[in-house]
C-alpha cells in the first residue's frame, strides 16, 4: 500500500466537524487551517452550519468533488458504516479517531473491529486507526489531529502506537526552534495501516531525515524486520518499545490488547536490522535531536574539554562505561598544550583535558585549535560549569565557529547549571547546535549511534543478509501462537523446535511425526532407510535416559 | 574540630579585597554583602582604599578587633605565610582560595602544601582549602565564595570536592524557588578540613535536612564510614563519587593527585552506613530535591495513574526494573473504579491505571479518591501528557490538594512535554511540590530512598554495627598504601592478606614472618608447637604444588 496520496492529499473532507470548540471534530478542522493546509478542504456536518468561517456540507456526496482523504471525527459505529459512503465517492484514504473497538476487550468492540476490517478490505481503503489521534505532514500542511499545539517544520518523522506519547513528543517539539517535525502518525489499533507501511513511505519521503518509532507490539515481524533493515540503510530509525519486563508486558496487553513478543529477541531484531533501540523516552528524544541536527560521532574516540575537573572525571567514567573511548592525546599535542598555557597556569593535558575553573573563552579556543588536529577524533564534548568569571556566551560563540566554519558537527556543548547558562542554550538552539545541560543520556546515545553505523555498514557490505536472530524473530509470533495453542507447556517439543529451525533457514535433518505404525509405514515409503527413532513426548526431555532413542534402524 | 564558629562567625576579615570587580578578592567581598551578612565585616588591602563603600584596613592587626574567620584571597605563598598573622590576632578559622599546592604535582607545590600543614597544626588553625572556592551558610549570611549567583535559603547542604560541580549545583538552585541552600562547602585540597569534619558539623546543624556530598577520594576511610553511619541515622546523605572506571580513576588522580580506592568497596561502605550513592549528577540533584521537600516513599509499592497508556507501560517497566512494586489494586477498588467511570468510558483499572487520553481533572480526582484508600501505597506517580482537552492546571490543583490537605507527600506528578505544561510546573514549584517532565531517574531514586531507609532501620535496631565491607573498607587506604609500597605487584602476599583480615576484626590463625633461622627461633620461643610452615613468596601463589607447605611441625 502506498501512503503517498494519504499524506499528500489534494483534497480533504472532515466528517463530523462541530461548532463546539471542545470537540474533536472542531479541533481537527482548526488544526488543518492553522497548519496552513492550502488545498481543497471540506467540512461535513448534517446541519450544514458555517464553522470556522466555512460552510459545511450535509454529507460527503454533496461535496461533488473528488476527495483524496476523509477524516472521520464520528463515533465508532457511525465511522464503520461511513466507509460505504467513502467508497461511493471513490476515496481510499481514511483517518478514524473513534475508540470502542478491539482495545475495549468487549464482544461488541471485537465485532465492530472485524466489521471495520471487512469493509476496509472490500473497498480497498487504507484506514489509519481506529482509536488514534491522527496524522500530520508539515510539508503538505496536513494536520488531521486534535492536538492543541502546531509543531514547527523539520526533518523528524514520528510513528507512535501511543497517542499520549505522541502528544508529549509534539509538545516537546513545539517548544523548540532548531528541530522540528516532518510527519507524525498515530497508529492506534493499526487495524489496516501499520508501522511497516509507514516506514516504507518514509523511506522515500525526502523531507524525513530521521524516524522515531514508538511500539507496543509488532504487527508482522517478518515484514517489519525486512523493511526496517532497508530503511536503516538510508535513514536512522530510533525505536522505543515498552513491555521490557513481565509486568510491563502485562500492562501493554491490557492497554492494547496485543500479544507482546520476547523483549530480548525484539532488541536483537532492531539492532541487527541497523535500527537503534532507545531505552527511555529521554534517550529517544536525544537521539532524534542528534540525528536531526547531523551531530553524529564519526567514531568512538571522544575528547573531553572542561573547566571542571570533577565533572570531567564523572563524564570520563560514563564514556568508558558506554564502551566509547577517551582519545589518547599525542605527546606532541600535550607539549603544545602545556606550552600554550604555561604563562598563566598548569592545565591537565591528559584527556579529559581540564582547563581549570578560570578558563576563558580564549582558553577554550586555544585548546580546541590544538586538539582538533589530533587524528581519529570521533567527537568532542565541551563541558562548562558557570564559575566566577566564566565567559559563557563568548565560549558558546567559540564553539559555534568550530561547528559552522570547520563544519565539525560532532561537537557536544554541555553547559551545566540553570540560571547563568540559559542564554547560551538559546544561542545554541538558534544556531542549530544540540547543546545539553548535563551529560545524562549523551554517552549512551553516542555509543548507540556508533553501534548502528557499524551494523549498517556490515549490511551494506554483505547485502541484506539478516542474521540468525532476525530470522528467528520473524517467527516470534508463530512461536507465540504455538505456546498459546499448547498453553501450560513450558517449552517447545523437539518436533516444534526443529520445525522452527527449519523455518529459520537452518539446515536440519528431516523430521517426521508418527503417532501410529501406519504413519510410520508412510514415512518409510517416502524417505527410506537408515532411520533414527526418537520418543516424541512433551514430558520427557532426556530421551536417552529412558531408552527413547534408537539409532541405525535399517528394517521396518 | 568544631566548625560551629567557622560557619557562624561573629566577625569576618577578607584579606586581599580588590577594587577590580573581576578579582576574587572583590567578588567575595560583594558576595558577603549581597548574601546579607550583618555582623562585623572587615576588608584588608595594603592601600587602605575604600572598596564597595567600606574603608579597608592596611593589615589584619590594624583592625584591632577579635576576628572569628579570615578569608585569604591572596596567592599561595602569601596565603601560607599569612597564617602567622592570623595566629597573632587569635583567629583559628581560615578560608584559603589559592591554587598552586599539592594539586600541581610539582616539587614547589608539594613543599608549599607541607608548609601549610605544618603552620596550620602549629597554630591550630582550621583551614578550608586551599584550591577551593569557599563556603556559604545562608542562615548566618556568610558567603565566602566568588560565585556569581546568590543561592536561595533552604535546607540542603552541599559538600563538594569539586568547585566546578559545586558551582553547577548552586546555579541550579539559584533558578529554583521551592528548594534552597543551607550550607555549601568547597573542600579543595582538604589539607585540614575534610568531608568528615563537615558531616559531623551538619549532624548538629538544625537548618540542614539533607546533605549532598561530592567526593573524588576519602581522606580517612575509618572515620568517614563511622561518621556517615551516625549522620545517616538522622539526615539523608547523598553521595556522588567519580572514578567508577579505571580511566575515571586515572583522570581523578591527575585531577586531585589523590589515591582513589576500589569503587565497589566504596559503594558498599556508603550503602551499609545508610548513605545513598547517586550514579549521576542528575540523580544527585533529584534525590536532594525529593528529600528536601519530604517526598519520601513510605514503602516500595507504587501506584501509577495516567492519561497515557503507553507511557504508563514504559513507567511500569522502569518501576519493576528498579525493584519497586506495582501496587496490586484490590478487586473491591477495581469494581468501584469501573463503576465510577462506566457512564462515560471503560478505563484500565489494573495498575498502571489508564484514565485514557480525554481524562479530565475531575477524572484524576475520582481515581485518586478511590485508590488512596488502598492500603500499603508507598507512593503515587501521576502521569499526564498534554492532549487535546487535557485540563493541565486544574489537574495540578487536584494534586496540590492531595499533597496539602491529605498531607500525602509521596506524590510524584510527571507532567510531560514542554510548552503546554510549563505553567503547571511553575505552580508545583510555588506549592513546594517536586514535579517532573519525564520519569528518567525517578524510579531509581525512589528505590534508593527505600533501600536507605531499610538499612537505616537495621542500623537503628542493632546499634552501630557496621558490616564486613565497612570494616574492610576502613583499611582500603592501608591497602592502597601497601600496593603503592609494593608497586608492580598485582596482589597482596599471604602475610599482608592475613594481616588485613586481622585488622578487619576477622579471626585468623596467628601468622609470623621469618626470613632467617634466627627469626624462626624467636617465633617458636613465643608461640611454641605445633606449627605450619608456608613459603612466603610474591611469585608463588600455589604453594602446595612447589612443596611450599609443611604441616604438623613439632620440633625445630
Amino acid at each position: 500500500m502506498s501512503l503517498k496520496r494519504f499524506f499528500n492529499p489534494r483534497s480533504v473532507a472532515i466528517v463530523g466537524v462541530s461548532e463546539n470548540p471542545q470537540k474533536v471534530g472542531h479541533l481537527v478542522a482548526r488544526n488543518m487551517i492553522d497548519q496552513g493546509y492550502d488545498k481543497e478542504l471540506y467540512f461535513v456536518n448534517p446541519s450544514g452550519a458555517t464553522i470556522l468561517g466555512k460552510q459545511s456540507f450535509k454529507d460527503l456526496k454533496s461535496i461533488g468533488k473528488s476527495i483524496d482523504l476523509v477524516v472521520l471525527a464520528v463515533p465508532a459505529p457511525i465511522a464503520v458504516s461511513y466507509l460505504e459512503r467513502v467508497n461511493q465517492v471513490g476515496c481510499t484514504n481514511v483517518v478514524m479517531f473513534a475508540a470502542g473497538f478491539g482495545e475495549t476487550h468487549t464482544p461488541e468492540g471485537d465485532i465492530l473491529e472485524k466489521d471495520l476490517l471487512k469493509k476496509a478490505k472490500e473497498y480497498s481503503i487504507s484506514v489509519l486507526g481506529p482509536n488514534c489521534i491522527g496524522c500530520i505532514n508539515t510539508g503538505s500542511g496536513l494536520n488531521a489531529t486534535f492536538f492543541n499545539t502546531i509543531p514547527p517544520i523539520g526533518n523528524i518523522s514520528i510513528i507512535s502506537q501511543s497517542g499520549a506519547l505522541g502528544s508529549a513528543m509534539l509538545d516537546y517539539l513545539a517548544a523548540k526552534t532548531h528541530i522540528g517535525l516532518s510527519h507524525f502518525v498515530s497508529l492506534g489499533n493499526k487495524s489496516v495501516i501499520d508501522e511497516s507501511d509507514c516506514l516504507e513511505y518514509f523511506l522515500e519521503d525526502t523531507a524525513t531525515d530521521v524516524i522515531g518509532l514508538y511500539l507496543e507490539d509488532v504487527r508482522d515481524g517478518d515484514r517489519f524486520s525486512e523493511i526496517l533493515a532497508r530503511v536503516s540503510q538510508r535513514k536512522p530509525v530510533i525505536v522505543l518499545k515498552s513491555g521490557r519486563t513481565k509486568e510491563g508486558s502485562q500492562a501493554a496487553m491490557s492497554h492494547t490488547g496485543s500479544m507482546v513478543g520476547d523483549d530480548e529477541i525484539f532488541s536483537s531484531v532492531i539492532c541487527e536490522a541497523g535500527g537503534i533501540r532507545a531505552d527511555s523516552f529521554a534517550e529517544f528524544q536525544m537521539l532524534l535531536k542528534l540525528y536531526s541536527l547531523g551531530a553524529v560521532p564519526t567514531n568512538r574516540n571522544i575528547l573531553v574539554l572542561s573547566n571542571a575537573g570533577g565533572m570531567g572525571v564523572l563524564l570520563a567514567d560514563e564514556i568508558v562505561n558506554q564502551k566509547l573511548h577517551l582519545v589518547n592525546v599525542s605527546e606532541d599535542t600535550k607539549i603544545k598544550l602545556t606550552r600554550a598555557f604555561e604563562d598563566t597556569k598548569k592545565i591537565t593535558v591528559h584527556n579529559p583535558i581540564d582547563l581549570l575553573g578560570d578558563a576563558s573563552a580564549f582558553d577554550y579556543k586555544k585548546a580546541i585549535d590544538l586538539t582538533m588536529k589530533e587524528k581519529d577524533i570521533g567527537g568532542v564534548i565541551v563541558l562548562l560549569t558557570p564559575q566566577a568569571n566564566t565567559e559563557i556566551i563568548e565560549t558558546a560563540q567559540v564553539l559555534q565557529k568550530v561547528y559552522k566554519l570547520l563544519k565539525f558537527k560532532p561537537l557536544y556543548p554541555i553547559f551545566m547549571g540553570k540560571k547563568s547558562v540559559s542564554a547560551a542554550h538559546s544561542y545554541f538552539e538558534k544556531e542549530g547546535i544540540a547543546s545539553f545541560r548535563y551529560f545524562s543520556e549523551l554517552p549512551c546515545a553516542l555509543a548507540k549511534m556508533c553501534d548502528a553505523r557499524e551494523i549498517q555498514s556490515q549490511i551494506s557490505a554483505n547485502g541484506l543478509t539478516p542474521e540468525f536472530s532476525i530470522q528467528i524473530a520473524t517467527h516470534i509470533f508463530d512461536i507465540d501462537s504455538m505456546f498459546i495453542e499448547q498453553e501450560g507447556k513450558p517449552f517447545l517439543n523437539q518436533y516444534d523446535s526443529l520445525k522452527l529451525l527449519e523455518w529459520s533457514g537452518i539446515a536440519t535433518a528431516p523430521i517426521y511425526h508418527a503417532t501410529s505404525r501406519d504413519d510410520l509405514r508412510l514415512i518409510v515409503e517416502k524417505v527410506g532407510f537408515p532411520l533414527v527413532a526418537k520418543l516424541a513426548s512433551d514430558k520427557v526431555t532426556h530421551k536417552t535416559e529412558v531408552k527413547g532413542v534408537i539409532t541405525g534402524i535399517t528394517v521396518m
